[in-house]
Order: structure tokens, then C-alpha cells, then sequence
């Protein structure tokens, strides 16, 4: 299969923030930004696979800042490492400033997604060739990412997590 | 502040997986039991805390088992570790079949909550002390896990993560 | 088939009041509430019969107290009676203040369902063996609440709703 | 105040069943149609009452007929009996057949609203002249429903209920 | 085919403006009223047609009058005119004031609907035949309006729209 | 007040077909797709203006080609041209082909928005300038446009409506 690049999956989901979206401080919930996240992360790991996916598992993601009611959200997703049959996605939120325009970064999120057919069982997908710096960035640390969630899941030896040992051994 | 067991903040949500809910495999979103075990995970928190509660961070969720449409679904959440103001919560996520009445686990998630005032600064909230086997290994594993947090947000050095650091180093 | 305790079907969902519920008064909708007992009760009527159910009526539900926006509220549903093919399902609903953690009682309801095969036909369910005294004293009044519910729909002379007539006669 | 007639009051809501409201047999849930007819019911008592109104009880509903996704469903609402701060409404819901066009009652329901002030406080309403057949048949049931209700809440000893005694003794 | 009258197409569907469907100044939101006003109009091409229905085009919606929060909406949709297989409906919408129960006019609107069957092929429908004088004066415009749709989409020269053309021409 | 281009106000909003926005050929909902295209024009003319914005009128949508379930639908908003205090907002809406990834043109819109107040009153605007071919052409139409819809509303009289006499005059 052909590589892709990460701009070849470069989803932009942007919204606004609705009164039914709110938590009782008039923020945006968390609950609903982890949903909306979902959907944009699913349509990047399509893009890249062309195939039907399912959300494998959400690695992490940090609320820094409070997103207030009627704000404009933008999600932007990218494939940011493919394995072989999984997808590692990267995502940027960011909230605009009504009168400024200006763009502030809201949080960042880390998304696993599996291609499938449609009997659900997993499928071989194109490799993922990063381009900028950040993105060959991303790309080497989504080993160390695999490996420790690996190692939580009790899948995988923490001796046997190369990558990620050597982050902590050496230091 | 008196400290609270875990099972003082127990949280039940049974609730149906209906049609709008689904992916086009016919199974739960993703993004809609993000959403669901962040409400539970809220009530948890503040049952633990009696505040205001705010997402933080969704640290870790594996979906292993699809959730098919019509399924029962039961989200249940403890505080496992509270720290100064904030807490995490650990959820187990099952599924029931309708005919044997079998519940089997489908996943397992981990958020963090704070706790804060009407303006949204952070606050004192009560510790925590667990009482069973599972509740103690789970509030230990919390320390090691807010490590990781702080070393992957570049907000503590590797090497100052000691509870980390063991698990590689003598491994 | 083997009899089933109320306890054997209870069913908890604990959920917020969320901005899109509330009616102008800053409460939780009536029709809200009357949704999410209906998909309680419809999972603790699936649990005692491991059937398809539908709701068949809505007995009685008075609304005794508001609801405010932000609260937690929780239903919690168990089979009262069972007959040949229907059941009666028990509701009470809690609401819990956030700063003393206290929960007072908002509402009962009492819903009507039917266990049905999958072209829509009443099928056998097994019956029900109240096991507490509030268990016993609403299965008892649950036959007067059928008689009654026949007489209102003329499909019951009132002289044959022996156990309902005693109540006005002999006092 | 001036009294008003059910026709001042009726309140017409024509929609369709759309799939987020089906149940596993793709009928429409009971929970949505109870929502639908709060929603209808609501507005008919604000007709008659011109004040904030709050859902008081749902004195009964029978789901005699499924009511299959894609269906026009339609909610016919009257106040069919004006007491001191609260009425009675009484809805008649119809589905219509596509094809052939013909309507057929899927099912009644009775819901009682109380009229208030912004403070939640139970105002003065006007009263109402029933004018059809069927009008005043219903006004004329509907204070035996109110005893029914306020016996069944434990607030009238079933001998003063005098309306609703000779409905079982006379019989 | 027999023709209809627009009266048996009418369509009314009332209901509230909920918290869920506010723009940040509390009114209703333009979006969730061109839903339901699809929604309203959808029947009535059905009505009229008893076939299944689908959007071809909103030829036009002004938005004159704001929808504050907690409004009672009516939408009344008619037919108003009938082509070949697609169908012009006309909507009034009303909002109501609470207190003195007056109904004002919000906004007018302009939906053309197809009827197709199961494979989404256009199939042949019954003429319309107006009534009254406004129904009358709305069929003629509809003509107006579908050549003005015709050349706008570049699917007839302004040049053969000679109903269209006589407006511009003779004034 | 400096004029900004169309490429400043450039909107993007990529989202699936989820199965709670379909009509019963399983396509979207044609009042989902108005309801959606209403959020991204709302956040361009937003965007443009640096104002709260409300919806004044909806000018054209034509729903040329059905958008199936589980689609990915793009909504491509950006204003086409600024008046006083309105702005016409064009829309283009691609749908993908999941296994080729090729996008097609589902359809097109053209939606007014009015830059307001807290109070509601309308507030001048910047200027726009367009500089594409396309952009371009769709400025020179949009003055067509607002005398169309101006001559519909009887707010002008056709003989002043120059640019779109010509249009019939000529031809």
C-alpha cells in the first residue's frame, strides 16, 4: 500500500458552543469536547485508511483551558504514526477570540483508532510518512506511547519497552 | 477535612444504547460513552468533594469489547485517589446480556477531576481511604500514573518520578 | 420458570440535570424525567423477564418536588408484580444536595410493562417473589392499581374489582 | 376571570418519528412520547392559564398501539377540567397511515399541570365551560380523577370521596 | 390522479422553544428552525402526495422577528402548488405572546419537496386546487418562483421565464 | 474599518452522517444539512465581522445529490460579500466517497447574516474584498441577489432593481 501523509488526513471540525453543551460554570463539558473529538479523530483514521474504524482507545487528554459558552471551537485531527493495522491520531483544539480573532490552543488529545471490515476483524493499512518537524516528532513518540500502553495493559514486559525505559533509565 | 471511603462517591448509570447513539458497525460510539462515563465520573467527583467539579484529564480508556445497540450498560465510578484538589476516578464499564442476564466488562477508564469555587480556583477537597484489596491497589497505582501525566506534559523530570522510574529501572 | 426477587431487577441510573432538560423555571422538564424512568424501568422490566419489553402504560407519577438545573438525580426502579405477561415496575427518585450530600425524594412513578417475543407478541415472564415489607406492601397494592386501571378502561365491570371495591366500601 | 372553553386551549403538534426515537422494534419509545406529550400538554395549560406552568402528575396513559419509525404522529391537547390552580389536560395522539391517509388513535393520556408565579408559587386560574359531547363528559370524569388521585396520595380517606365511592358501591 | 385542496395538506406543529435551541442572545437559533420547519413541511408534501418525500430546495426564509426563549412556536405549512412530482410549501410561522395570548407573525418560508419512491425515483402526483383568495394568490407566485429557481440553477434562459420576465419587463 | 478577503473568513466543518440525522431513505436530513450549513455560516460571518451575528435569511439551498449515513460531509462557508451591516455567506458542501476518497459536490447555499448588538441593534461591518475568479463572480451576483430578495419582500420596486432587470430585459 501507498504511504500517506499526515496532511492527507487533516480533518478540521469547526463549531460552535451550544447552551446544551454546557457545564454548570456555562463552560464547555468535557464529556461533549471528548465526543466531538471522537468524531473528527474517526474521520482522520478514515481518510488515511479508507476503511471502516473503530475507536481503539483514548490515550490521553488534558483539559487546560476552560472553553466559555458560544465560543468557536476548532478540532483539527491528523494521523500522527500508523502501525499495522492501528493509527495513532493527534489533535489540536483551539478557541478564537470573538472581537480579536486571535486563536489560543484549548488542549491537545491522543486517539487510537483500528481499521476493520465489516465483520469487525482488523485490516492492514498504508504507512504514514511524517513531513514537518512536528510531525516527526509526534511520529517517534507514539512508539513510546504503544509501548506504555502496552506495558499498563500488562501486554508487554516494562524490559522489553525499549523506547521507553531508555526515557527513564538514562535521565 | 473528614476523608471519605471510595464507596462513599460510588456512582451507578445503567442506561440503554439507542439507535442514535451507534456507528455504522451498529455499536456505541466511542464518543457518546466518553461523554456518558463523563458525567459519571462528575457526580463521583463531587459526591467525594461536594463542589463544583471540572474535567482535568482523561488519562487512559481501552475500548475492548464492542457495546452493541439495544445492550444495558452500566458505568461505575469511585474517587480511587484524591490529592490536593484534585481526584482521580477510576470507572469499569459493563455490559449485560439480555438473555443469560451475564454482565461482562466491556472497558475500563480513568479520569481526573478538580474541585473549585463559583469562580473556578481550585479548592481543598477531603483524602481518601480505601478499603478493599482492589480500592488499595488501585489508589496506589494513581500515584504512579499522575507521575506519568506530569513527565508526558513536560511538567516533571523523569528522573524525579521515583515511583516511575522503579517500575523500568528494576524491571 | 424459576421466581425472581425485586432485587434481582433494580436498577440505578444516576445522571445530572443538564441545560437542555430544564423548563423556564430553571427545573427539569417533566418529559425528561418521564423519559429517563421510562428506559430505568424498561431495563429493570428486561432483567426480571430477559425479554424485549415495551412500555405498555404509565400509571401514576406525581411530581412532588422540583428539580433544579445541575443536580444530580437518581432512579431507581425495581419490579413490583409480575402477572402473565406484564409487569408493574416501582420507581422512587432521589435528588442529592451538592454541599450536604443529602438525598430527598423528588418523585414515585409506576410504569406498566410487556414482555414481548420479536414479532411483538406477549410472551410468559416469571412471576415475583417480594422478599422486604416495602416489597410485599407494593406488590399487594399493585393488584388493586391493575383493577383499577381495567375499570378506567372499561375493560372491567367496577362490581369484579373485588379487592378495589373493598377499599371504598368498607370505610 | 372570564372563563375559557378546551377549544381556547387546543394545541395541535403534527411530527414524525425519526430513528434517534425508536426502540429495538423500531417502534417509537414510550419515553418519547411521554416528553412529546408534556411538551403538547404544557403549552395547552399555558393557553388557558396565560402563566408559567409546571407538570404537576401523569394521571394515566395507555400505549395501546405501536407507532413505527417514519410514522406523522399527532398530539391533540385540551385542558379538559380548570380546579383552583391547576387543570386537567386530556390528549388524544393519532398516527396517520402514508398511503392511505386515514388517522387512528394510538393512544390517551392525562397530565395535570399547576399554574405559578416566577417565585414557583401556585396562582389562580380561570375556570373552563366545556362545550362538545365529549367535552363535558370528560370534565365530568375528571373530578373523579382528582378524588382517585388524592386517595391513592393518601391526602382523602376514601369515604369522602363521594364521586368516585358510587362509581363501586352503586354498581 | 383527484386533485387536493392546500387545507389537505395543513399541517400544524406547535411547541416550544427549549434552553437547548438558544443562540448566545436567547433567542431561537436560525438552524433549529429551518429543522423543524423541514420537518413541518415534509408532511404536508407527504399529505398531499402519500408518497415518501424528500427535500429539492428552500427557495426562501426571512428571518423578521426574533424567537425569545420559552416562546410557543406554531408552523403551519400548506402545499402550494403541485408540479409534476415536485411540490412548493408555503409555511406561516407564529409565535405567541404568554400573557395576552396574542399570535404574531415571525417568518414565512418557501420549502420544495419531490415525492419519490423506494429507489428515490420522482413519481407523478395529484394536482392542487386552491381555495381560498391567498391560496390562490401563493399558486400563481409559485410559478414565478420556479422559473426564477430554473434560471438561477442555469436551467432555462431568462428569456423563456415569460411569467418572470413580464414583472421586470412591464414595471 | 480595514476590509477583509473571503479566505479570512473561511470556514470548515467536517462531521459524519450519524444515524439520528437521517430520513427514512437513510440519507440526511435535509433540516440537518440546513441546521449544520446555519452553524458554519453563522461562525464565517463571525469571523468577518468580529460581531455576535443572527441568521436574517436563508437565500437559496438546492439539495441536488442525497448525502447516505455514515457519510463525511464538509460545509465550506465564506462570505461572499459584505454590505452595510449584513454579509451574504456562500456555502459549498462536499461529500466523500469513503473507499476512493474523492469529494463531490452535494450542494450549494447562500445564507444573509446581520452583525448586531448586545441589544440587538445592526452595527456596521468591514468591508470585503474578493480575490479569486470565483470569489469574484459570486460578489458581482451578490448584489443581484439582495435586490431579488428585496423585490420578493415588496421592499423595492422591480423597475429599481437595475442589475437583475437587465437580466431579463436583455436577454
Amino acid at each position: 500500500m501507498q504511504a500517506r501523509t499526515p496532511e492527507d488526513s487533516k480533518t478540521t471540525l469547526t463549531d460552535l458552543v451550544l447552551p446544551s453543551e454546557t457545564n454548570p460554570l456555562n463552560n464547555l463539558f468535557g464529556g461533549e469536547l471528548l465526543a466531538r473529538m471522537d468524531r473528527a479523530a474517526s474521520i482522520a483514521a478514515r481518510r488515511h485508511s479508507r476503511r471502516i474504524v473503530v475507536t481503539a482507545s483514548v490515550n490521553h487528554v488534558a483539559f487546560n483551558k476552560a472553553v466559555p459558552l458560544g465560543s468557536v471551537v476548532t478540532v483539527e485531527a491528523k494521523v500522527s504514526r500508523a502501525f499495522k493495522s492501528s493509527m495513532e491520531i493527534y489533535m489540536d483544539v483551539w478557541v478564537e477570540d470573538r472581537e480579536s480573532g486571535e486563536r489560543s490552543k484549548a488542549n491537545e488529545a491522543i486517539y487510537t483508532f483500528v481499521a476493520v471490515d465489516e465483520t469487525g476483524t482488523p485490516v492492514a493499512i498504508p504507512p504514514l510518512e511524517p513531513e514537518t518537524e512536528l510531525e516527526k516528532k509526534r511520529y517517534e513518540a507514539a512508539l513510546r506511547r504503544k509501548q506504555l500502553s502496552l506495558v499498563l495493559a500488562g501486554k508487554m514486559k516494562p524490559s522489553e519497552a525499549t523506547e521507553l525505559k531508555a526515557l527513564f533509565v538514562n535521565s
